[in-house]
């Protein structure tokens, strides 16, 4: 049986193609999260990671959060859009982390339900989910 | 100094007074959560702790979900509602998890940005917190 969280909807298992449209998503990263071995006076791991990921890709909404409440996970980041499924990831590496994470919001970015295929989820992402959280319904307007 | 989550906005530590807008909230309860016990021909914990709030309270926005991702924590629920931090929480026992849930649930509601001040939030809410997510902005329209 597939998991659940398998990034394939309907009972057969298959997904129903549409165009991905290209949604604004958000990172939020939190920054209070301390690793083992960071110094008392130095930038946190969570600090280090949020300003790592700043410096690699400037086209990234990043939010800094203090605190996403998955502190003995560090360190931590959530990805959002509106219509879409939020993840929460942990035990990411602080800076080391910053390629994984580019790459599986890339995936998430080109997910319409932000489901990633589980075949294309990096490991860490696949061994580091904390939560995922239905999208609420959106109110669709007509101008 | 004050945990982060403590359910307070400001850096002084008070909350901006406000009226309590009626929000509307959902309740996402995973029911493919499984206790410890549960026997394997019967409704499993996530199961009977979505139908024992349903039964108690019909005024609750219930969504079941299979898998919130939060496998070794059950039994998870998610509080969300559009412009408030979504939270979940994990390690709830099943059908006995109703009052609090409930009562969490109230609190939820009255927060205007869904932060619930940390004196007042049952422990079994502040033990079994595993995420929150900051609210996506909203786009306000008038008509």
């Amino acid at each position: 049986m597939a998991h659940p969280d398998d990034g394939l909807d309907g009972a057969e298992g298959f997904r129903v193609m549409q165009e991905p449209l290209p949604q604004p998503m958000r990172i939020y990263v939190c920054t209070t999260c301390r690793a083992e071995g960071d110094a008392s006076d130095g930038p946190r791991a969570g600090t280090r990671l949020f300003d790592a990921l700043k410096a690699a890709d400037a086209a990234l909404d990043l939010v800094p959060v203090e605190c996403l409440s998955v502190c003995k996970r560090a360190c931590t980041v959530s990805f959002a859009a509106t219509g879409k499924w939020t993840y929460v990831y942990g035990d990411l590496p602080a800076e080391a982390a910053v390629p994984v994470i580019r790459e599986a919001a890339r995936l998430y970015a080109e997910a319409p339900d932000g489901l990633i295929p589980w075949k294309l989820r990096p490991d860490a992402i696949k061994k580091g989910v904390v939560a995922r959280i239905p999208p609420l319904p959106i109110e669709i307007s007509r101008p």
